[in-house]
C-alpha cells in the first residue's frame, strides 16, 4: 500500500495510464450505469462503503467531492468547496467533448508542439521554447457553458449540471499577446483566434463533426495564455495537459485542451462545435451560426453552504457562496433567505485574485427553526446584475438565474 | 489498484491512519537512515527507480517534489515549485516539533475544542461553533524559522534546510480579532497571545521541556486566524488539523498546530520552546529568554529556476523565483547572474495575494555558454532590503542572506 500511495504524486503528474483509455472508451450511458452501480445503486452492494467510481485518468481526484455523470463529465458537489478561493484540482469538475488523447502525450511535455498561424512569422514552437518566451499567472473561473442546465424545464439534452461545472483556478503560461509580438504581430484582417485540440479523430469520420476547434473574437487574446500549469502543478491530462489555451472570462469549451494549433483567422472555425453547437438558439428553432456563441460568461453567483443535506440547528448559521462577473470584476453580492423578498449585502472573503477570478462571500445570520429559500444575487462593476430568470435557449447554456440556483434549507429547533 | 486510488482523496482528508503513529514513532536518526536507503543511498539498491520514503501520514504528498530529512522534517525541492503562487499541499514542507497526535482527532472535526482565555468571557468553543462565528481567508508564507540553516558555516544542530522549508498557502478560519470581540475583549495588561498545541505529552516528562506552546506579541492577533482549512481543503494532520493558529508574517513555529488553548497572557509561555529555543543567540553564547525570539520574518527571496541539475543550453533562459517581506508587502526584486556585481529588476508574476503572501518573479535573459552565479535580492515597501550576509546566530535561524541562496548554473553551447 505504501508504495502505491507514494507513487500517487507522480501518477498525478503523469495523470493517466493505459487504463484511462479503456475507461474513457466506455460510452457515456454505459459508464453512468457502471458509476451508479458503484455508488451503491444496488442495495445489495452495501451502501455504507460504496464510493463514486472515478475513471482511471482522474483517479487522483477527491471522489467524495464529485458527482460522476459519465467518464467525460464529472461535477463538483455544491457543498464540497471550502474558502480557499482557488478550487483544488482534486475537486475541480471535468468535461471533455471527446475522449482525451493517450496519456503518453505527457511523457515529454517540453517536446509538445503548437503551430502558430495568422501571424507575420508563422511557425511551430515547442512547449520548451514557450517556457523561455514569457510567463504569467492568471486566476480565472473555469465554467462549462452548460453549467446550470439541470435547472432548465424543457429537458435540454446534455449533462444535467447543477452548480458544479465550475471552479476558480490558477493558470500559468505564456501570454499570447507576448507570443504574437515575438512573431511579428497578427496578419491583417484576422477577426478570430482559433484553437485546435489535439484529440485523436477516429478514422472514417468527417473531422468537422467531432474535432474540438473553437474561435473567439481576436480581442480575447489580450489576457489569454498558452498554459502548461494549473494550480502550480504541470497540467494534467484531464485538464488539457501538456498545453491548453486559456481565454479568461470565456466558457470552458473556448479553453481548448491539448492545443496543437493557434491560428488568427478571418472566419470562425468550420467545426460543428463552433458552427452549430454552443449557440444560443431559441427553444422553437434550430441552432445556427448566426446566433450568439457561448463566449463570455455572464455575472453569476450561488450559495455553497450550509449543506441542506445535514441537520442544521437554529442559531448562528454562516451562509457562504461564490460570485463572479465573467470578464468584469464582481462588485457586490446580496443574499436573501426568503426567496428574494428581502436582501442583505454579504461580505467578500479572502484576497481578490483579479477580475477573472471568483470572490467567495459570506453572511452570518441567525435562523429560527423553519424553512428557508436561500438565494444570492451578484452585480459586476459595470452594474450588470445577475437576473432572476434564466435566458431560455434550446441547449440550456449560460444559466445565470439566481432563482434557479436557490438552496432550500430546513432548520430544526 | 483502482479502489486504492479512489480512496486517496478521502485518505487525504482523514490524513492519516494507524500507520502514521508507527512511522512517526521512529527516531529522527533511524528514520533518516531508512529514508536515505529508500532514496538509493545504497548503490546496490538500484537508484533509477528509488523513491523518497514518505511517512504514512504524508503519503498523499508528491514524493518527487520533496526531500525527506526525518519523519517530522520534510523539505520542498528548490525546483519543484511552479508559478501558481499558492504552494500545492502535495508540495508543501512539513515540520513537526514532536510527533503529531493520533489521526483519530480528525474523526469528528467539528467537535474539536479550544479554550479561549485572557478575555472578558473566557470559554471553550467547538470548531463547529467557530465556523458560524466568522470567516476569513488569508494567503501567507509559511516558513520554518530554520529555513536556510544548511548554509550556516558553524554547523548548527537541527535540520539542514536549504530553501524548501517554506511555501505560500491559503488559510481559512475565524479571525481572532472577531472572536475576541465576541468574547468581550482582551483582559487588561495582557501582552502576549499564547497558543498551546494538542500533541500528546509522554508520561513522566516535564511538559515544559517538550510541549509546543508559543507566545507572540498580542498585537499579532490583528490578522491572525484560528484556521480549519488550508488551500480550500480541511486541514490535514500534517499541517495542524483540525485547527491551527495562523499568525501571518511569523515563522512556522508560532503557528501552533492542533491548537487546544488560545490565551492572552501577561508573560510569555514557560515552555522551553519559548524560553530558550527559537532565540537569536550569539555564536559564543547560550540561548536565553532575553534574546530576540523567532517571530516576524525578514524580507527574503530566492531563485527557483532554472534547474542547475538539468542541462541548460545557451539562448533564452527564464529565471524565476519567490520573494516576500514577512509582515510587509515586498515591492521589488532584482536579479544578478554574476553573483551580485550587476543587477536587473525582475517582473512580478501572477496576482498579488496580499501583504503576507509571496510574489513570484521572473526575468527572461539570454545566456551564453559559461558559469553563472544567480542571486535575487528583495526589498519591501518600507525599504528593508534583503541583506547580502546572514545574521549569525547559534541555532541558525532566520537566514535571509541573498548570497547564501545563490544558484550556481552551468550553461552549455
Amino acid at each position: 500500500m505504501s508504495e502505491t500511495l507514494q507513487n500517487l504524486g507522480r501518477r498525478r503528474l503523469l495523470a493517466g495510464s493505459a487504463g484511462a483509455v479503456a475507461a474513457t472508451a466506455l460510452s457515456g450511458q454505459a459508464f453512468a450505469q457502471a458509476a451508479q452501480a458503484a455508488q451503491g445503486g444496488s442495495a445489495a452492494a452495501g451502501a455504507a462503503k460504496a464510493k463514486p467510481a472515478l475513471p482511471e485518468y482522474v483517479a487522483w481526484k477527491d471522489a467524495d467531492s464529485l458527482i460522476v455523470h459519465t467518464a467525460n463529465t464529472i461535477e463538483t458537489k455544491r457543498h464540497a468547496l471550502g474558502d480557499g478561493v482557488i478550487t483544488p484540482a482534486e475537486q475541480l469538475f471535468v468535461r471533455n467533448n471527446i475522449a482525451p488523447p493517450d496519456p503518453s502525450i505527457l511523457n515529454d511535455r517540453d517536446a509538445w508542439q503548437v503551430k502558430i498561424e495568422g501571424v507575420k512569422n508563422a511557425r511551430t514552437l515547442t512547449l520548451g521554447e514557450l517556457k523561455n518566451m514569457g510567463i504569467e499567472t492568471v486566476a480565472a473561473v473555469l465554467q462549462c457553458s452548460g453549467n446550470g442546465r439541470g435547472y432548465f424545464k424543457h429537458n435540454p439534452s446534455g449533462t444535467q449540471w447543477e452548480v458544479g461545472a465550475a471552479g476558480c483556478v490558477m493558470w500559468a503560461g505564456v501570454p499570447i499577446k507576448q507570443l504574437v509580438e515575438a512573431l511579428g504581430g497578427i496578419d491583417e484582417g484576422m477577426n478570430y483566434m482559433t484553437g485546435t485540440g489535439g484529440e485523436v479523430i477516429p478514422e472514417g469520420i468527417d473531422p468537422n463533426t467531432i474535432m474540438v476547434e473553437r474561435s473567439v473574437p481576436a480581442e480575447a487574446m489580450e489576457d489569454a495564455l498558452l498554459a502548461w500549469e494549473m494550480n502550480g502543478m504541470p497540467l494534467t491530462l484531464a485538464h488539457g495537459g501538456p498545453l491548453r489555451l486559456v481565454v479568461p472570462g470565456y466558457t470552458g469549451v473556448n479553453n481548448v485542451k491539448y492545443i496543437k494549433r493557434l491560428a488568427f483567422t478571418k472566419e470562425q472555425s468550420q467545426a460543428r462545435i463552433q458552427q452549430t453547437s454552443y449557440r444560443m438558439a431559441p427553444l422553437d428553432g434550430k441552432p445556427s451560426p448566426d446566433q450568439p456563441s457561448a463566449w463570455e460568461m455572464p455575472v453569476k453567483s450561488w450559495v455553497i453552504s450550509p449543506n441542506e443535506n445535514n441537520q442544521v440547528k437554529e442559531g448562528n448559521v454562516m451562509i457562504r457562496g461564490v460570485a463572479f462577473g465573467g470578464v468584469n470584476p464582481v462588485s457586490r453580492v446580496d443574499v436573501s433567505t426568503d426567496g428574494g423578498k428581502s436582501w442583505v449585502r454579504a461580505q467578500f472573503v479572502g484576497p481578490d485574485l483579479g477580475k477573472y477570478a471568483w470572490r467567495q462571500f459570506a453572511l452570518p445570520v441567525k435562523l429560527q427553526a423553519g424553512e428557508y429559500d436561500i438565494v444570492s444575487r451578484a452585480v459586476d462593476v459595470e452594474g450588470n446584475q445577475q437576473p432572476e430568470e434564466r435566458l431560455e435557449n434550446f441547449r440550456g447554456y449560460l444559466n445565470s438565474s439566481w432563482r434557479d440556483h436557490a438552496l432550500k434549507l430546513k432548520v430544526v429547533a
